[in-house]
């Protein structure tokens, strides 16, 4: 594998190109890996005008091209589909939405024809693509729709002290735990180890599992999910070899001591995963889709329209993105070095 | 109000004893209120000789003579109902839970009498208490009840950098979804508020109310508990002039920058209350009971049986305990200054 990552394009009247030509313009200070835009090259220009940044944006033909334009300006793939409308920074057009949907595919076939290294999405909104006949719930899944049938993406946030993995993402909590089954836990905990194993080169990954309930339920006393569910999960686990311990109260897994002991912490629902790395990387967090054949990650940040335009967006998270997806292909290379 | 803090024996099985001994031996390092013990001398004495810990220990009829004896040693109170049997670290024995339990309702009648300043807890096991026909949930409901008709007891975990109410809290997350009302969440904030106010002397205290769903439900997207429960309980705590905001998504609330807008946050489930704190500060937290015509605290940990009698209980939450319910004492002195 060789080439640039790609980033596409999101919604342009977030603060995608914001924290694209912020994180570009402070690359000496934080230095990146080579990145190339799907993107027009105009919108891109006006807003670095308007945020008084200097960034010079280049269009280039071929991926391979960005490269030898990065150290100088901002290297930028034409979208495949052209915007449909002006771009208004805040104020979301669904006339942009085809152009937004096929930036990603163009980016996912451009990796998947090994012109790139890996894809990094910048934030979308679903209520404008829904609008514009999107079906997908949201970004995770049409990449698992363009990567093909069989494709379980599961969803890991990352920043420097933590890896978490929920297991059931976005539903009510009532409906998570109604959908909590032991087969989703043991598919979740296969892929991340496996995940763990080929983009962070652990060779044995250790798993810890949250409970459910407080306490873990405390024996059965508070709930139990976690003999009837994650147990056995657990279990099954540790039957195909990988290294998985629980069902841990999930108030005592996240602090410093306590992440010692495992790669990746994997919950049961939204918010006892997102609590604490949000807790303790608030800027620096990133979303990771494990299970793909190809490295996708993003900034775990949303489209921020209010601040869209303003330059008060932080690019760190796209930044921590970028270097992420950056590692996680190099250490592929590094497992199959006659593979690029 | 004068007097000593009065810590309670707990369960002389658990851990209680252990970090006493250390807290009070660190002194010079870490200083401590004046606090006497409501426990029995001699076990104290043998657990002082196990541990290695030179720690003299007196015994005083009354609390006053407390501050005159406690730099050189501490002062124990004699227990009301003696142990009904010997006490081995590690080893709980039914035969002594009148004595746990009496230490309790000793401490608090003290302290109602005016000759204490407040209750600090050490750790107990309900099993053991249940199986000596303990009718209560825990500590919390038992001192409620001590406290007299009417009482409702508000837990909160508390530390340096966060304090966190959980409105529901020893169920199971499903039940626990069932049991949330409007009402439960207004008789917390409202009772939370006033605890700000009256033991840490904040004139306007603000809340900040977390949602249940992920995303706080997303505009109803994900779960309606946020449209139809929590989003009128805050109205009605603002309209009674409470400063309340929310329902904010609980996984953005526990950031520095955050956490720098509120005084206290309401969570909705133990585990969206209890990860933020024991990610932040796991050692230092110290859990407050609100509502109680009394202070009261107790450090956030349990009886740790499995390494009581070993000298590797960590002191730091029993430490930040009786430093919390002295501030809290503080607090209220300084706002009635004739009372004492």
């Amino acid at each position: 594998m060789t080439g640039p990552l790609l980033l596409t394009m999101g919604d342009p009247a977030g603060i995608g190109g914001d924290v694209a030509l912020a994180a570009w313009s402070q690359r000496a200070a934080e230095p990146l890996p080579v990145f190339a835009m799907i993107d027009d090259a105009d919108r891109l220009r006006a807003l670095a005008a308007r945020l008084g940044l200097d960034v010079p944006v280049v269009e280039v033909a071929d991926p391979a091209e960005a490269a030898a334009v990065f150290p100088d300006a901002l290297p930028v793939l034409r979208l495949a589909t052209p915007l449909g409308g002006p771009v208004v920074p805040g104020s979301p057009d669904p006339a942009n939405a085809p152009a937004i949907i096929d930036a990603i595919a163009q980016a996912v076939a451009l990796v998947r024809d090994g012109k790139a290294l890996g894809v990094v999405t910048n934030p979308i909104n679903k209520q404008v693509l829904h609008a514009a006949g999107f079906a997908h719930p949201g970004h995770t899944e049409y990449l698992a729709a363009l990567a093909g049938g069989g494709t379980v993406p599961v969803m890991m946030l990352a920043c420097t002290e933590v890896r978490v993995v929920p297991v059931t993402i976005h539903l009510s909590l009532r409906e998570a735990i109604a959908a909590l089954t032991t087969e989703a836990i043991v598919t979740c905990g296969r892929i991340t180890a496996e995940g763990l194993r080929r983009h962070w080169g652990i060779a044995k990954p250790r798993l810890a599992v949250a409970g459910l309930n407080p306490h873990a339920g405390e024996g059965g006393d508070m709930g139990r999910e976690e003999i009837d569910i994650i147990g056995p999960a657990i279990d099954r686990l540790k039957a195909e070899g990988i290294d998985a311990i629980g069902p841990a109260p999930a108030d005592t897994l996240f602090h410093p001591e306590a992440r010692a002991g495992y790669d990746a912490a994997l919950c049961m629902v939204h918010d006892h995963a997102l609590i604490p790395i949000k807790t303790i990387d608030f800027h620096g967090g990133v979303n990771v889709t494990l299970g793909l054949p190809f490295v996708r990650t993003s900034p775990d940040h949303g489209t921020a329209y209010a601040i869209a335009g303003t330059g008060r967006a932080n690019p760190s998270s796209l930044r921590a993105a970028l270097r992420m997806a950056a590692d996680m292909t190099r250490n592929l290379n590094d497992q199959k070095p006659d593979a690029s």
